[in-house]
């Protein structure tokens, strides 16, 4: 069976937003259909809905959090990383100036936001390293609608992407405040959030299919790292909401941590397993070396320049 | 001696530009001071003299291309490479659509415009491979200005990047052409153009300088990468005369390309290395492991994660 009789879906792990910028340019000018992929974009109403469906094999890719990815596999799902699409963003405490928070320390008597499903064990981990009592504090799940929960003051201040969740608050009210979570001393990081392609054990019976799915998506990715006025313009076509000064920002911000060679980084994985080891996540016996791939990747185009070489 | 009671000097390998944002915003922010270095930056009249300057041991760093820094050692300077700037942006031919130029072969019969000391070489082992004879086009040394030279007809195409030369060059006069070297077929690449921050050997003697001035840099570029108008704004105050329409198009062009850890690729080593020794520049007993190390780079603030695990 030719892979041109296949049809392939492709499941984001949000709503289709700047982040996803190389799979839409890789789709619209036609890269995908170049190599014999006729791929359905697919975006999930609650994103924490997409580990089981690409786990249990109804779609061909998704795209999810490195964190997600292992804990997919703690809990039996045979998902593979292929490619990674973000390395990872900054990520922090976002606020209002008027919260009045300045420290980690201020999140005490205050209404903490988290995304998902881990959120809460973070918030609360990180807690714990810096001595303040669990219960001093509220945790609310907020999903990723961070800025929209703080400007209806759901919450005080909640966990969030300084690429994103800063940006729409920073749009939608001025001053905010970022305290980055790896630079809080001795608070560690909360590093979930490299964004990396996933596959379901079934389609790794196909490695053409995902050798072809990654060709294209990385022209996608040349395409927006080198034309990233035309690749922004390309996103805005296909979803013309995405046409605000925010979410331009918020291309802007996410346009140095695009992974320019999809590669999975294997220091970024061995730190992510160790923080899910120490989370309680995953268990001591869990090996993360089977979580991700770089076996489908195209070999870089200059690589033919290093047997000219001698 | 303390290093407070010393002032240290950066070479840049050209005139000020958004390549440099991390630098002057560690400059300006502070950051340099922070770690007790009193930096001097300099800016070079002529690029091709960076090699020799910091060859020779006159400045304390100096920023130099890959291709350069293995040249350097060839020629018997000992300079290392301390960490990357920049990674490789994509190279190619650069022309107005108004030269009829839409392919490698219509070289024949032109003057083609190349960068400096080895541009020379790489367009005619380019040609080589495409078969054209090498008597068959001039060669002009353009330096730089590559866009400059092209508006006032002194070159019809020329080799430059895909986030410099050509934004200005599509800036100066709009319509233009870009044939990405490593995109035709057969010509392989040529790929001189990731960015590394150089020391002279005298300054391997000091390695805790060398770690406070990456330290600095490091969060120069954190900076830089995600607060990229705070960035771009600091670096036009230092510099006035980048804050143009045409700069801040580099400067975004730019923005994926920085390399957020600074750490040396051994990839691209390698990939250059053969590419210098397919070129005659270095010969095969040239050990390029020497080139470069990543021995100064702080370790990332998550690395104390890893000892959390297990």
């Amino acid at each position: 069976m030719s892979v041109l009789s296949t049809r392939t879906t492709l499941l984001l792990n949000w709503y289709a937003n700047p982040y996803h910028t190389p799979v839409f340019v890789a789709q619209r000018l036609g890269f995908y259909q170049d190599v014999g992929i006729k791929l359905a974009i697919l975006e999930p109403d609650d994103p924490s809905d997409v580990t089981e469906i690409v786990g249990l094999g109804h779609v061909d890719f998704g795209i999810k959090a490195m964190i997600h990815t292992l804990a997919a596999r703690a809990k039996g799902y045979q998902v593979t990383s292929i490619g990674t699409l973000l390395d990872e963003p900054p990520t922090g405490l976002i606020a209002l100036k008027s919260s009045g928070i300045t420290c980690f320390q201020d999140i005490v008597g205050k209404r903490v936001g988290y995304i998902g499903e881990f959120g809460k064990k973070i918030v609360d981990d990180l807690a714990n390293r810096a001595g303040i009592a669990t219960d001093s504090y509220e945790t609310v799940r907020v999903g990723m609608n961070l800025g929209d929960a703080l400007c209806r003051d759901l919450v005080d201040t909640g966990i969030g992407f300084s690429n994103f969740q800063l940006i729409e608050l920073q749009e939608l009210r001025g001053e905010t405040v970022f305290l980055r979570l790896d630079q809080l001393a001795g608070l560690g990081c909360c590093c979930f959030c490299s964004i990396q392609f996933i596959v379901p054990e079934r389609i790794r019976q196909q490695p053409e299919r995902i050798k072809a799915f990654l060709i294209a998506t990385q022209r996608g990715m040349a395409f927006t790292t080198e034309r990233p006025e035309a690749a922004f313009e390309v996103l805005c076509n296909a979803k013309p909401q995405l046409r605000t000064p925010m979410y331009q920002r918020i291309f802007l911000h996410t346009l140095p941590f695009f992974s320019r060679t999809l590669t999975n980084v294997q220091r970024d994985w061995n730190k992510v397993a160790s923080y899910c080891n120490h989370l309680g996540i995953i268990d001591s016996t869990f090996d993360q070396s089977n979580c991700y791939s770089n076996d489908y990747l195209a070999a870089s185009p200059h690589t033919d320049l290093e047997a000219l070489g001698g």
